[in-house]
């Protein structure tokens, strides 16, 4: 089993994927983003994205609940259907689901981040949180059954409010209900890189311990994700390749081996 | 089983509705529309309705690639999620699905209108179609499951194309293929009204032979409905109920037998 986690950027080639996917043999999933299409309608729409600042210094997006409608409208609405139809019309019969859809994923609602707002302390909650359980049977009973899962965010909170989290852990979270073989992280580069400036930099293969020293050292988001995929090859076993989403077979050229290889 | 279509209008009490059928110990299943909301965000973004002249002088909504995009955001997207998170608020463990998902609704493309382009006879063709074919093992496999779905367009034409699709024509196609014992229809109005300008003028009866009669006898967009309507309960038995779903209780209030009763 694998699970393919498709980036949101705007040059993902998102047709390539899913003709390569239509080729392979092996039972998948799909987790998509679409920050790129839901920046652009947003500024269409007049939506501007909050940021906040922690008491610690740390800048972050918050989720208010117009982000929300946002996501539902891009990446649970146009992003998931129009890669819905693309696996339809290469003969895939794909379902499309978001987090909330039969308790798909539930979430654990962030605590909210402390911040100042005139001078004084306050705690900002917002609509996000942490993937922490699958709803496996859902899953089963659809892949049993022919069928294969598209899935974006929103997720389900404790409270059943719908909230924003990161790909990256429910990808992960995903692979420990599920156990894939394989994990295929499709971003706008050839695979992780020395230098983030140098696509001739690719690092071709990371072993766990390079892959936590290199965690220990980096920054923001870059650190998130690195911290994400420690975290997945330490609760099971499996080979994670980072590759190239741009190219014409991002699939089948990951793999074959191109990109990074986590193991 | 009963068969809700909650209509796109703004005044819908979508939470009422849910929290409705929530007390209810009958399976049903949900299909919505969202025009209203749709049209608000389309003039957001700057999408212009093409409205179309065919050659007999009907006027219809031409619909383009962009008005997918928009149907795939609004309607499969943040209508339907905010639905299915009302439902899990409210114990009802919902599925949304478009019809394009798992191939739930398979619609025949339209031919294509006939109009005059620069003096010219031509056939326009759109992103549009009839529906034809339920794929009720998929809903079976849901419902048999516990799971609620809450259905929107669009469809999947006969080339795996996403098409819009009228939900008067949805309902009755999944009426076809479900045999609903009861069709609610909640709308704008407290029901079918003589005059429709008189909330008044409410037809609490109308039986299989008024029903076609008046049809035989309306235009437009009612007509529409009611040639829908007639073809449904030409097709197999069922009580439809047609109840004003802005107030309190639309649901317990259809059921009660307020509103349009054909049988």
């Amino acid at each position: 089993m694998i699970i393919v986690k498709i980036g949101g950027g705007e040059n993902i080639n998102v047709k390539g994927v899913i003709e390569d996917l239509a080729t392979i043999n092996e039972p998948f999933i799909i987790v998509h983003g679409a920050n790129a299409l839901r920046d652009q309608i947003a500024k269409k729409l007049g939506y501007e994205k909050q940021i906040i600042t922690s008491i610690s210094g740390y800048e972050s997006v918050f989720s208010d609940e117009k982000l929300i409608d946002l996501n539902m409208m891009v990446y649970s609405g146009l992003k998931n259907k129009r890669i819905v139809e693309l696996c339809q019309q290469n003969g895939i019969n794909a379902i499309g689901l978001s987090g909330i859809d039969g308790g798909l994923i539930r979430a654990k609602r962030n605590l909210g981040i402390k911040t100042f707002e005139n001078g004084k302390k306050i705690i900002k909650r917002d609509f996000s949180g942490k993937p922490k359980e699958i709803n496996k049977e859902l899953l089963d009973l659809l892949m049993n059954n022919g069928y294969t899962p598209i899935i974006s965010i929103p997720l389900l909170d404790e409270n059943n409010v719908a909230v924003n989290s990161e790909n990256d852990d429910i990808v992960r979270t995903l692979h420990q209900s599920l156990r894939a073989d394989k994990v295929i992280h499709l971003i706008e580069a050839p695979g992780f890189l020395k230098k983030p400036e140098d696509e001739n930099s690719l690092i071709k293969h990371l072993s766990k311990e390079e892959l936590i020293s290199w965690e220990s050292t980096s920054e923001g988001r870059i650190k998130r994700k690195l911290l994400s995929l420690k975290k997945m090859i330490e609760s099971n076993p499996v080979e994670i390749i980072i590759s190239d989403g741009r190219v014409k077979h991002p699939i089948t050229n990951a793999l074959n081996g191109e990109g990074t290889i986590i193991k």
